[in-house]
């Protein structure tokens, strides 16, 4: 019987981190999580829980209560130290994760942090997070060092990384609709590229706040963030655009999971569908994540709700010269716990589908 | 022109509070209200507002943004002095409205309370909520004189009434259908009389909690306070039942407002579909807020959600022994806020429709 | 005691023609509306009624039960002419209301078409609607004289038309946003103008279909019609552009109510925000039914569902050459029934703001 | 390498045949299974098809779309007959199954059929149905032999059933709550017992109608079928209850998916919470799919969806005379395809478990 990897979620309280949890544990590649939770991290909720539901495996937690919670422990290095912890996830405020991985990396361990810590390579974008470390220099170094963790674009540098940043939700969302167009050079990225992204409600975090009450949300819809939302860097870096060729609209949808990003840009040359289509299944072939749909069709939040798929469909314009790319993902799958699973199969040598069927 | 009527809202930021500060902004004989609140009350969000959404005339304020939250005014004795407000409607914690009503009523003014602070007479109901009175004797003599405002069963006691208990939500839909076959003496009282009572998120009230985060509540449905809940003195009070007679189970919708009670009850006798709906129509002859529905249709929560109906309508067992009695309202409106207008209404000898319609 | 204006909706059964009956039958001016409905329109559903709903003046019916069925009666010409009806409001299917309109005319009516038969001047804009006309060259000439009834724009023919062609849910969003600007000649529009524009689905009516089923729905969302809505012709009529600088894309919100367009522009020059808003304000001073929110804040579904407003809201880009407009409207009010009850107080000289508060 | 079922689903485009060819598609002890439609049955849907959904094992598929389509075929026998069907599903409605299963069993298939066509064994039960029988002698030899396939209680006959009738979604709420109390003889029957239940959308089938129209339903609760619904006679029998002791009322909730049922019964002598605990705790002792709360903690839809457990909690009034069991199950799992799947796995012997995990 081959060793199974040893890993701990950090915040496994949270949203992400409750399916996270629950991934790991059905992992047939790892042992049982160790769940951990910070000694100011409040309980995920007052009411019953079901009995030993993640022993028992749910396949679904929606409300967060599903998590088994009395297994959930405080977190220390010694607890990590004294289970043999391998790998450790971070779903943690990005603060908090921006002051635990130096000392993680330097205890040799290897992370996936969740957070939007370690994601940002310019300062500039970095700047509205606020952080403020305490070693300086190491910080910058393990910025440095930190992989963006989006398997599609990025799997030779994660499969060797110590730190995987894994991408915010909505990133994940509008960098692989825009990758391959970018790659192949034909955008025309000084006519702006836009996208309008609406996401479901566990993406605002399990907090109870007036933002997020049922009341609130329920028969409403909003933007929110215009030009000043946190992801807004991740998608420049990523795609190598600057801020005056990309505005990035978040919109509050009354579901719980779910996004859907509905993407504009100008072709810098006319072009028909099937060029299109060729461009995206040529760069995602045998990435098993990511789904295209034939030309003219679209995806709906449904069709990956509840799975790891990035889904995208595309409308051209009748000119050719104008594109719409829709694309699809569960914010705690694909956009977080899900993605997180993927990265930790490429850093292991596994197959980038492990665990998440 | 005749002399309006100087009203004040103390709780003015709640759900009910603000529905009923719109109700009072358009009643064509009260003056614009004077809304208030507590210095501890929080604001009722940090979102940008409407411009002058309450002036405006909102019909429709179900966020609770749209309360013109910058005209609501800090409480004190001398601002109700200072503005001549004749009627102050109170729309706060139960504690708080212990507190206020016996200097109110010393000042003179006459009250709606909304709360469960003087609803109940027997001591053994109140028990549930801990009241701690300053003045023991000054409380218990207001509350032998609060009258239970239901005013399709109280109409008289509350025209003159300088303290007038608001009833709870869910109390107004179980004693409204129990009411007319009680009174006619059809019901088998011992074989025990169930309300499975269901009510939308506004009823839990504005603060965020892990039970009312959108995530909670989105496609769940749960009961609670099964034998506990405390609408239930209310019910057995102006009913005179024993606890033994009545088991109330309330229940969370996922919607925002509106109540639907389904309540199962024994008859003493063997009767016809005519007679029952000849009793119900028979009772609330008369009854402006009140509508029977024919035998076997059932309202549902759309028909009186945004109105100050209470709905009825009753199914009759084939044994003609056995009734479901269907009661639906709006738990803002003829649960809160629209109950208190037409309380209102009936203390100065207005129309009970009066600003209702 | 003045003269009542004699009203008739035809169409009675969808959403839009219960809104329409409902407001005509609270307006201070008219009279009870003669509820029609075509020999082949279906009931409106088949459960029970709450009895004579609205007589009784229901402020909301959410579900079009509360609609008094019994009283809607088959269209005919003698019936109009038997009650007097002056004008006629049409909520019915495009081609019916393409081949009713000329006899309507002939017969001295003046008319309020809430569908899409009468709104586009331009052949190549009709073309997707497909319209076969009995007797082409008074169709022609009707299309020429028939009005775009958007209040805030056209109030000056609007008063004196005899045809006026009641513009659609999301053209009425995007048109009200975007006229200021291009008016006032701030926009690049060939650096291309989109809308991204999400409705509640009620917007897609009443008719049961995979697509407005509610497990399709809930929990759901998806774009549609991408560059292929049929409002897209309004709106690049009504604001003089081309095919080639507009994009419209409209999304399906898992909501029963309302309209939130987000718009993408590029400034012809560098503005501030003073100068937006100072634009907007300017252009609909004296305007009852739109909302200008300040800078920098955004209006919500919530805002104006169940109103007849309009609400706009605009973010600037850091760079001042880029802006994000949200506009929000309840797609029943503003956008169909309530739009058409404003045309009808400018047809007969009243306030524009008559029966809509 | 063992031998894999071969099995059939007819109907494979409704909500619970969707369901079932998912689990069946992954059930490691079947091979894919024959997905089959009547050539009546209209497509699931028009819109676009994620590419090879059900062959990627999409865990999800809440709009039917998921279901890759293109590979369901029309049934004939005959291409039963070719892919060596051994156990055919029948997730078809009543009437048809109520035809097909008497040549399906001359023709050596067993059968494991959704549909209420089989379950009831008295004529009065069976009436509602209206079944005409082409050969009524069969029929009656059917269903005297038909075993209702609820494996909790029915696992020994169920093991050798040639026609297995799968149960209705709230009769298995309703059955599995009240059978271990009423086995033990602790209830009094005599007093009556009521089901208060409420299911989401999806029990009320794919048909798109009025009253699954998003509009009718969302932000809307209704009760229906009082006195009259299908489930009743199942319920009855399986309990050996009259007619005059149970009461059942089905409500429709604003979700997608899942039963809660609120059950009041009044117990024939006093008993302590721990009784009643140990009485459920003993009946199910090992059954994998039920789950029993801790005292006075009850289920919620949340904890259920996606799973094929059936969950339960009770509370017990003070008197210790009157009981409220509050029990939820996906009604799409184990209220239909999952429970259809642990009947098959009893019907060839494998573990209870096998595939539903």
């Amino acid at each position: 019987m081959p060793h199974k990897l040893k890993t701990a979620v950090l915040g496994a309280t949270g949203y992400s981190g409750i399916e996270l949890a629950r991934l790991l544990a059905r992992h047939p590649r790892t042992e049982a999580p160790l769940l951990l939770r910070r000694h100011s991290e409040k309980s995920a909720g007052k009411g019953p829980e079901p009995p030993d539901a993640l022993a028992l495996g749910l396949p679904h937690s929606g409300n967060g209560r599903a998590n088994g919670r009395s297994s959930i422990q405080s977190f220390s290095w010694s607890a990590l130290e004294e289970h043999g912890v391998e790998l450790l996830f971070l779903a943690t405020p990005h603060a908090v994760s921006r002051e635990l991985v130096p000392e993680a990396i330097s205890r040799g361990l290897r992370l996936v942090d969740l957070s939007g810590a370690w994601r940002l390579k310019q300062e500039q974008n970095r700047a509205v997070y606020g952080f403020k470390d305490a070693d300086p220099q190491t910080a910058t170094k393990l910025t440095a060092e930190a992989v963006y963790g989006l398997p599609e674009l990025n799997a030779v540098p994660i499969k060797s990384a110590a730190l995987v940043a894994n991408p915010g939700c909505y990133a994940t969302s509008v960098i692989l609709a825009l990758a391959p167009l970018l790659a192949a050079d034909m955008v025309d990225r000084d006519r702006g590229i836009i996208s309008d992204s609406k996401s479901g409600v566990s993406g605002a975090g399990k907090e109870p706040t007036a933002r997020t009450h049922f009341v609130s949300v329920a028969d409403n819809f909003s933007a929110y963030s215009v030009f000043s939302h946190r992801h807004t860097g991740e998608i420049l870096e990523q795609l190598a655009l600057n801020s005056s060729q990309f505005i990035f609209t978040p919109h509050l949808l009354p579901i719980p999971r779910g996004i859907l990003s509905t993407i504009y840009l100008n072709l810098n040359r006319e072009v028909t569908a099937d060029e299109i289509q060729d461009c995206l299944r040529h760069f995602y072939q045998g990435k098993r994540w990511v789904r295209i749909f034939p030309a003219s069709t679209l995806p709906e939040i449904h069709f990956s709700a509840h799975t790891n798929y990035c889904d995208m469909g595309v409308c051209l314009a009748p000119d050719g010269r104008r594109l719409v790319i829709v694309s699809c993902l569960d914010n705690l799958l694909k956009g977080a716990a899900g993605q997180a699973v993927q990265n930790m199969n490429l850093m292991y040598g596994w197959d980038e589908a492990e665990g998440l069927q």
